[in-house]
């Protein structure tokens, strides 16, 4: 893993697995928060804000997701960087296919924002990144106050009444949340990067262990938290949607396809046909990221032919109590 | 991949993959055959030959799947080799589960059995290999000859009256062993050690191609052939038990599982709970093979959990017309 050490980009500083053969995700640095209040240093404006994302990345796909639904699309604008991402770290291709140029400084890879953003910056380069244009930097950078930011401060500037944090729900939210993080979320990454038997036995097991109780939850109820589409279900789904064509082969997660489950291939084709999803949805920039950029994991960097997966099939899932929001629904 | 170079053991010397990135796999060398003439320089005796083999490899597999059926346990004596192979080889490793010491020389790796049987041997060391204790050379190492070989010279040694290339099928047999060569069987290891992403995708889109034919083909008859239980079962069925655990995820032929299969997957469990079947089948050796043994493929070594397969399962085949052969069902 490659790395900035103050400012400097770094090939060699880093190591993501513990001395068990463990994946160990290192923590996010830019933890700053836009609020709904006058006296906030980050409030939210149209216009103000820019999002730096992958489409290959299922962190980066949390935000595009909320952004989506909220109708905040033209209110935060957005480049999409190259999903081949090689030792110089995430970059701009735009004549690539479904990439962008970096409309706002022309740089060429990621990691030049982030030393904008703080010229001594000793971090990880990743995706998100929450940009702010007018004090030019980084107010965040981990995908789930971003997710939650979006979701809860924007409400002035979002063209739709979308709410994925309601009342009643989110201390229900925040659990589920918390609960699929470390064995789904980052489970399959705990399972493909593993350098150790014992360190992917456990991630795997704690992983279908997880599916298979989610899988169950989701017989009687339309979304993660009940009858409510949340943040949850947006942070289940980037995970889901991915899982049979990359974290089921190129992360040995291969107990079973997302596809073979009761509730739960069903459950992920209600959420990919929920209105504003499947745009966010590049699987091509899925594929070519995990096959191509994880030489540990496959060095051939050969693309897998994967399982076919109709994501338009009807789910019948409706039928549960609990409905998408309607305003996803309403044409502006 | 490793060889012999004039009875030197050369761990650079050998290049499996052509300039378009295509598995090129190299010819076997010993082609003697066993012939029940009484002129013939090998001939079918009780006790004169041995097997090495391994239970992960489905070359070897056939060889042991024959001596099973046919009742020649007694007559063929067999040693099997370590699971893991390093660049040494295929090594004996007694103190290992399922493994044994060489029984004839004490040899440590069996390499050291081809430069007996030709001290200058320029060739790859794989398994099978047909040894014959009298000569103390190797007869042959091409398993689908091996697999012949024993069918069909072996009758007056084997403790059972079952003919795997029976008259009226043979031409049909020859046929679908070599329909099934190119495609399934080698069809796997072109996709899993292609080099180039359009050697992979015509491997693997040729596998599934012929896996779908085959599948349509098995929804009317039994058996490859027909209603007799032949050889081109057994070459499909060592190709076909290893899938789901390892070719499907650590060689990318991940389109779906054979358990999806509507007859590929019964046809398979009828194989394997034909009387005999079962005992040759070591799915620890397999998987631990497979995973371990190709770091340019899996370079953490770490085994995949792989899917669920009740091999033991009713498959209702014996609806179809034919059934295995009746010697099968005697008890001696």
């Amino acid at each position: 893993m490659n790395m900035l050490v103050d400012g400097e980009w770094r090939t060699d500083a880093y190591e993501t697995t513990n001395e068990d053969g463990e994946f160990d995700r290192q923590d996010t640095t830019f933890r700053d928060r836009i609020e709904d209040d006058p006296d906030a240093r980050f409030q939210p404006e149209a216009g103000r804000y820019h999002l730096y994302v992958s489409y290959a990345c299922p962190w980066a796909h949390r935000t595009l997701l909320v952004r989506a639904l909220k109708g905040l699309e033209d209110a935060i604008s957005v480049d999409v960087v190259d999903p081949f991402r090689d030792e110089d770290g995430w970059q701009f291709t735009p004549e690539k296919a479904g990439c962008d140029a970096d409309s706002l400084y022309d740089a060429d890879y990621l990691r030049e924002l982030y030393v904008e953003a703080d010229p001594d910056a000793t971090c990880r380069v990743t995706v998100p990144v929450l940009w702010d244009k007018r004090e030019e930097t980084i107010v965040n950078n981990e995908s789930e106050e971003i997710l939650r930011m979006l979701d809860t401060e924007f409400d002035e500037v979002a063209e739709r009444d979308v709410d994925l944090y309601p009342e009643g729900y989110r201390d229900e939210v925040d659990r589920i949340i918390d609960d699929i993080y470390e064995p789904i979320n980052n489970g399959v990454y705990r399972a493909g990067f593993a350098k150790s038997q014992s360190a992917y036995d456990e991630a795997v097991t704690e992983l279908f262990d997880a599916l298979d109780h989610w899988d169950e939850v989701l017989a009687d109820q339309r979304y993660l938290a009940g009858d409510r589409l949340t943040e949850a279900d947006i942070c289940m789904f980037t995970t889901l949607v991915r899982f049979d064509q990359v974290y089921h082969t190129h992360f040995m997660c291969n107990h079973q396809y997302i596809r073979e489950y009761d509730n739960l291939w069903p459950y992920l084709r209600d959420l990919y046909q929920t209105p504003g999803v499947a745009e966010t949805v590049n699987m091509d920039h899925i594929k070519e990221h995990y096959y191509t950029t994880h030489p540990d994991v496959t060095p051939s960097r050969i693309v897998a032919m994967g399982p076919d997966l109709d994501f338009a099939a009807a789910h019948d899932r409706d039928e549960l109590p609990g409905e998408p929001p309607a305003a996803l629904f309403q044409t502006a």
